[in-house]
């Protein structure tokens, strides 16, 4: 017998400011479950080089996500219907990086064969530990990166595995198909010029923010779709593509980003690309006082529910 | 003889910060003021069904608008021409939505047959009182809405008052016309997909945010002045219809909006309307420890005052 | 089988910022759990009079709580050897206090007969409720009560059933001895002399901040334990009997309060009296952005849970 | 006939957080009103060394009173037997000192001669045109001044008028009386070994903070009567003497001070002293996004109405 | 021999977050230097007319900086490859808008005849002693002014100077070009019609942010280039010309501006004019908790460098 | 020549808010220079197992700083009279407790050998590298250690080198004589009943807060003093030993605490010890916006300074 929810009323007769804490208020995950995707935190930020907090990132998603309900108005479908769960959060070494990457990958072993994952982060760092996993489930994938920063340094401080290096690890180790592969949102100012052309030397497509801006949500979705094609694919959104404006609570905020529709705008066109699973990293919560980063975050990670949902 | 403010010098040589704490620094309404409109504070959030604070709304609001002039460069006319005064706060009862409706619509009462109302909220629930004593005086009326909700559930935890309920109420109540009424800015997701119709049903047309970018300013004002067309309206303005990123103080915040510029585009382009009264609810000033926030209540606000000037 | 948490590895390994976001991480609860103390939210801010914001109380005392440990070095017992569990919310009315009061007896008539419960607030007027269940189970009882106002108000606004007339309400049931009713921490102004005599008529005895800090936590500590002395006893914590710097986020803030260490000291001496429930009320999380008005609450709350655990 | 306040039904039955936003909700002063006490915003910040902000303090000082009462339990007597009126704020030049000051005293010029001022800062620069007001109506004064600082200097960066130089100013003018005159609270460093003794050389009686926390209440009010006698008296309170636990919100704030507890006990001990006005001032409500130094400030100013009103 | 930073490695070892606290972690300057641009702090906000704290500015926007770097995507060069410095704070008297005026030309007469500033504000009145020395150097010049506001007043409470006079004082004194002048982003209320047309009137043209938002960001740039030309030509950026939602820490914010996105595209679009100056002002820091404000600050003045590198 | 300072005006006239942004505004540190006490930042926050934040310590420690002078009242001595300086932060590596570390220990190597340290962190596991170059210089040392935790765990999560950690490796690597070693302010739950006394199996003694605020300050300020003895001894004050009503900005706040000016006047009675050096760790500033928490550990550290210089 099965004790979910702590509740001595359904969870669906309680105001949504109450009850089950859960991401948009799903069911827990338990270990005779079978979910198409668990919802899973990965509290880390020993990844970060700028300002910390991300260790904070998963429930404050939580939290700012039980206002948001089930039934997508563009999708036209509920997630009532799909088989999710919130599985809790991801056991980490917070001064760790390495060890904290092979404790997710292990960890994401013990679900069943065909769980895929919505992760919420935590810094980015962890997003090479959940694409180990992916991987080693169903080999390289693509992979659609919306962030303000590429992540495709070598190393900082000697420091090669943290959230600056990240698509470069996942390059090294042939997680990704680079030919499959897009970065959207890219922005801001750069060390050196080299830098600049990084990622076309690794056959990488970036698209900057200000091309976005300037060709459009319609255009835009196009180019990602065309990119990744049928194969299976990686989401991972780094929350400070969008403009600070609406996501100050992030720990490298980079000013002239997107809005949050635009963002979303792009997202809800990618449904029916198959998904094999998805991330949403970098709320850092103690950084802004309001519930607006960490709104666009769960909103984010609700419509990766549904594109992750929705692939065949 | 009249004792409008306390004021040792006229409040025209105080600097803004500082003087008299009226909407705009309008002059306080007295019993034997003759004001085309008068501004009206609702401190309520007993209908409220999320995070509450809105109660604290219209002196906030107020203090916002501090820093407003009363000459527009669009319309090109000065509310210091029109008999304007701010009337202070309704009493409410904080712990009862149909107390506070009966009182609200009770003490409108005691104005002039010919004063119009500009509310500041107070949660959404606070309009069908001031609707009903609307359309006591003038009849039925068209409606705007700007929402990122539509506020037509028939109940909830079997509150049939409450503010995700008042425009069932009113329709029910035939306060409005669903032929004139129009819902702008609707968005975000829903609990069980039948919510999707219903506007259609109750024979409201609503335009969603999405439709609203993509079709932009201009079509939407031809779009809500088609609606309404010359009769008498009501303009509702939930703060929640722009995105958080500008507005984070309101209980029911909902990513994915539109700017505050673009809210006040399509409110500058529905001047001429017959605006026979204005809400402006939702500011939750708790939810936002900068101005911001209370700064787009404010100015909505006062451009809801020169629809009204504006009238016919 | 039970399924307690949503988690891969045991709690034990999980970082405490992380992993299940119960109160002190204590087990959820389940239905055929034998607990010797439930612990459970109580999400309900209608039943206020100033600033609004408690129902969000529940979940920010538990996320408060993540840091606190189950050992006392002042008790020398551990938490961990009691049965204890949280049971997440109970279910509430959000714009009626009366059928909240009703839910809450109503809710707690589910758990079996000899739990006691550690409630988390919420407004004080969930306190009547609380009551309520208590006296049903084990007739009337004795009242430790710090708080920095009496709420012995007859109504407010008409109002009979808020957070200034719960012990009111209480003494008029019968639920609590007046002979046996201390509270603790009583300081401010008043509307109108009689209130100052208020207690004293209805034969409970007053200790006001004043006395408290001029005579000591030694005297103190006797004076609440001479007074309710061996019989059944309830506490209630409401938050704001703390100075505003040591928990500004509460509704009805009084300066000149005393500080989180005098109310910890005392409530350490009061064990081994016969506690039968406790409640910790009016934290309001949205009015203070820092974590220490939460951390009051939490610590408070588990202290209840010592007391509740030590006695006989 | 007077429209003392825009409201249509009695303040007194509207719930406190709306209605008439005076201080502590005291009528409007009007122009042929008799008042005992008058209470005057000063909203300026011009004479601010560190940061600024204080401009915004009198309304901030208003709103943080609502929730007082006019009753006293320690004096036992209500301001609401007593003549006292809001007068709203006093017109200011926010960039000159020397022009507020005149504008500061000539507008107290045209209250009748009778009246005396509760002033709620602004900046400590505004309490010389306070003084100057004062005497001359009644000749020079006694002076107890509760600051962190002696605000002694002579001047500073070739500015004589500001807020670290105003009691040396009032002590050249002659406004005040040496050896009637006390600082209670003066701590932390200094720029020159100098100043440690300079209040000594103006024959000016400094009570520490460390002074006064070991030597206690009691005989710290027995200090402060002895020192000011039975003559007219002037009380000024900064409050930044209290610590930045209690007021972060000013602008000089200095670790290591007292709490708010003892502020409050000593000023209640100080009833029956021949007061003959009093400043709160140093609030600067954007340092804190709380409400707890504003909270501290309006509960010194209503402790000062009491000592007005008690005043022989 | 020069000791630039107290530092045991060299900067390029430190982490963004730690090490030399200059803007954009530039060298700071020392008098035998050879600079072409010399970025100052004007830390002054005796000019402001509504909320103060732009004294709090320079730090802020040097703090905001840390996280940018000097190579530029549109731009393909780097600040690395010219000659900066970080020259530290002005001397400025908090209390006198003439006197720091006066210091703020002094003290730039210290540095060589070529080297040119990017000053960081202090409120906008600053900007009249910046440019007297630019004018003293070059002569008169053009004008690129973005602001919610015109600042073309010709006093407030008899004030001449002060931070909404300062275009018309430069006028008056021959400093700016009128018919090479253009004010973007101008927008708000007005509080005399008269007001509308006093740009014009002085030879002055002015963009609307209506007009601004309509016609683009290409059409934009090119009525700037056109305006000004080829001469000498100060940039001047108000940071309230954006929109609240990306810096409410400013005094006299205004809603419905552009986004960051638009300011900076704009920007860019203005390399190889002949920039012979340029200041960001009125950051206000205490008005805006989390770090945005101040990052659009530091973004908008990292493009002015790049814009004053490119200078013919 | 040096350049200490990029100012074009001395210092001294700056305002406190402007100008050198060092700690208390001390001279910059150059490698030629003879210093008794160098003040240096250590922004790691790489080892803490709750929330994050303290790599942001050093500047916000130094920010709060500027409005400290230099003259102690207390010890009748001046700052100005001793040779200090700031000597910037040191470099660390944000992910890696062991090699940041040895960097700490590396960097310190490069002052001259009777150089000592005042460090502003970064986490509580810095201390352990500033000890390992004290003990290296002058051998074990006692200690001082101010803190509401005892830091003496063996590991966490199999991790050796964190804050929680750092007194236990100290021991291990006989850097603290145990017999001269106290630590003061521990209070708290614990994970396991072991914990309470492992100190004293160490041979290190304990003072609770109980028994600190219940002793007071003499009897405490002796107890201090005779542990320690006349031999070497090293200050560490991690700040989250006071009250979070004082210092709500650190990672692992316990409510019940002292006061700030119970810590302070404990140090002060301190004078005269042998100090080698000291620490003020823990200030997070992301969780505190207000400046109290920087402003306790700036005015520690100023103590800190005064007690290093008045070491004989």
């Amino acid at each position: 017998m099965k004790i979910e929810y702590p509740g001595i009323v359904p969870e669906e007769q309680m105001p949504r400011f109450s009850g089950r804490p859960s991401f948009m208020k799903l069911p827990w995950w338990g270990k005779d479950m079978d979910v198409s995707v668990a919802v899973i935190g990965v509290p880390f930020d020993g990844g970060t080089t700028f300002q910390s907090g991300a260790r904070m990132g998963p429930w404050a998603i939580r939290q700012a996500s039980w206002g948001l309900y089930p039934y997508s108005r563009v999708h036209r479908i509920s997630l009532a219907d799909a088989r999710l769960a919130d599985a809790g959060d991801l056991r980490v070494v917070p001064m760790s990086v390495p060890d904290t990457l092979m404790l997710v990958e292990h960890q994401l072993g013990a679900f069943p064969g065909g769980t895929r994952f919505l992760a919420l982060g935590g810094d980015h760092s962890v997003t090479l530990g959940l694409l180990r996993d992916v991987v080693r489930r169903r080999g390289p994938v693509g992979l659609i990166h919306f962030d303000a920063h590429s992540d495709l340094w070598d190393e900082l401080w000697g420091q090669r595995y943290n959230h600056a290096t990240v698509f470069r690890r996942a390059w090294e180790e042939g997680l990704i198909l680079p030919d499959r592969t897009i970065q959207v949102g890219i922005r801001g100012s750069l060390d050196h010029p080299d830098e600049d052309g990084e990622a076309d030397r690794l056959g990488i497509l970036q698209v900057s923010t200000d091309t976005w801006l300037s060709q459009g949500t319609r255009t835009t979705i196009h180019q990602i779709r065309n990119r990744v094609g049928r194969g299976p694919v990686y989401l991972s959104v780094d929350l400070d593509v969008v403009d600070p404006a609406y996501a100050p609570g992030t720990g490298t905020p980079e000013a002239g980003g997107p809005s949050s529709h635009m963002l979303l705008s792009v997202l809800r066109g990618l449904a029916g690309l198959s998904f094999v699973g998805a991330d949403v990293v970098e709320l850092a919560p103690p950084l802004d006082p309001t519930i607006a980063s960490g709104l666009v975050a769960a909103t984010v990670a609700q419509e990766a529910l549904f594109l992750l949902t929705l692939a065949p």
